[in-house]
């Protein structure tokens, strides 16, 4: 089989053979999506080698563990924990210290013909979600995922710091609750994918002053150190703060207005899968218009380059069947 | 009238008239006490220009605005609003954007023969409450804030990460609420003044990975990047760190572990008199051993440069009567 690799420093289309699953299921990948963590481990981060990508669509192919999952049109939840430790035991593998993580950490990824994960990891997809929205669960859910760390009604006003796929994902589901939701980014194309009745795009370089001490919740969604310097300053005393990107290296950071204003930081990662293939299924989120572009496994160091690029949303590699 | 200031850069005991309090009170301090935050404004830090000092005890001689306060034991909360603000109307001063803050911000403070406050900010003292003892009402009432901002029950796993007066005031409050705290400093000597049954105390040099990811809920009381540092390492996924010191500067962070592990940091600056009154009367927290030398005002300079040296806890002023 053909995997997307990244092996000592370099990205890799592979020529593999099929893995071995054990009591895993393995699951034929029809589609893979790019997400910014996999530019961010072909820039080092994380120091992951071997296949990475870990948002797909796919097939059930074998499940020795559980053979009912076999031929059903899955996701995955991207976590993997030992399944002994006191977190795992509560339910919480999202947080196991010694958990693998689809294509991220001790684990290949998706953006290969084949994948496996546990059985118990897998969510049936609901047949009125297509697979390219499907795609987008894992990113969904994280972004969804915020609205049950964090309060939020319909008077709360919030602010996405970061116009990406991410940002705009956060945007609309912040909108799902409040009546009054900005997103701050540097790119109008973008910004305008967001946009509806109750979220207003605004670019950054328009914003000077304008929403100083503003909002009770601020979501950043750019990863960078002075989208958090922007945070620090639009969120309101007494507000919070949604760190939902994983930074690279370590920002500084304006502790002292923290303190004093007594902010809330609220680090955010993962979401559960089920709520997010819900709003696809009720078509309350819509996402085909964040795909900027499809290519075969085959280009995948191409793909990766391309969603690396300015103005570029969702890029989808389509397996070489 | 005698009062401390910090002008120009630099610390001097002035000669002032007496001050107009308008319709303020005007209380005749008793005793004051030396905080970090005095030591950070010698330092330059916020910038502040006059009379220093927020923690006093003192006698209210004239209160035009509401009389019955007149020859009464006060401490007085330090924030005062401008109380047509949004968060003014709504009762949080402490937030209000036009503040002025005793000592620290646009207000003559307490290190002085007066001060003026509005009488709503006084809190008359218990008769069971000394004047050493209420000169910790400011910093007791912050410490014991905490512990309205984040739930601690007695299984809750706390630490403290520095062993100053406001780290030991913090390690108290939160061994009122949890049987399981640990108190993580310098100095052997000021960590036994924090010490019993259910607060245990360790030399940071001595907890090289012991404490890794363990704690619940970590109170970060050094103000230094290190000791924020150290809170990241020592919390729990989905733990709580709590910023309760000032930092001067801005410090660098690891951003990535807040987000992955998902680690919420809570801002926390002031806290209601009240209660901190209460469990003085109660003699629930026991305060004394933690002065370690008290001075005229006359002689103030000395007494700054004394509450900045090593080991030393906690310095009062007396007023020159």
């Amino acid at each position: 089989m053909k995997a997307l690799q990244f092996i000592n420093g370099s990205l890799q289309v592979s020529n593999l053979p099929r893995p071995d699953g054990g009591v895993e299921a393995v699951v034929r990948v029809v589609k893979s999506g790019i997400c910014n963590t996999d530019l961010e481990i072909v820039r080092g981060y994380a120091g992951f080698q071997g296949t990475i990508g870990h948002e797909f669509v796919g097939v059930v192919e074998e499940s020795p563990g559980s053979p009912e999952w076999t031929g059903k049109r899955v996701v995955g939840e991207i976590n993997v924990g030992c399944g002994i430790c006191e977190l795992c035991v509560i339910g919480d593998a999202r947080h196991c210290a010694e958990r693998t993580v689809l294509g991220i950490h001790g684990r290949d990824g998706c953006h290969a013909d084949l994948l496996r994960l546990p059985a118990s990891n897998l969510l049936e997809i609901p047949a009125a979600v297509s697979d390219d929205e499907a795609v987008f669960a894992e990113p969904l859910a994280a972004a969804y995922g915020i609205s049950e760390q964090v309060e939020m009604s319909p008077e709360t006003k919030i602010a996405v710091i970061g116009d990406g796929k991410l940002g705009i994902l956060c945007a609309m589901c912040a909108g799902l609750r409040s009546d009054n939701v900005t997103i701050i980014g540097k790119h109008k194309a973008k910004l305008a994918k967001a946009e509806r009745d109750n979220i207003e795009g605004v670019l950054l370089d328009d914003i000077s002053g304008k929403f100083k001490r503003q909002f009770d919740v601020v979501i950043e969604a750019s990863g960078s150190e002075s989208g958090f310097a922007t945070a620090v300053d639009t969120v309101k005393p007494r507000g919070k703060i949604v760190l939902k990107s994983t930074f690279h290296g370590s920002p500084r950071w304006e502790a002292s207005r923290v303190v004093v204003d007594e902010i809330t930081i609220v680090g955010s990662r993962c979401g559960r899968f089920a709520p997010a293939l819900e709003l696809l299924a009720n078509k309350k989120i819509r996402v085909d218009d964040l795909i900027s572009e499809e290519f075969r496994l085959s280009d995948g160091i191409k793909a990766v380059e391309r969603a690396g690029g300015k103005g570029v949303l969702k890029v989808l590699l389509r397996m070489d069947i």
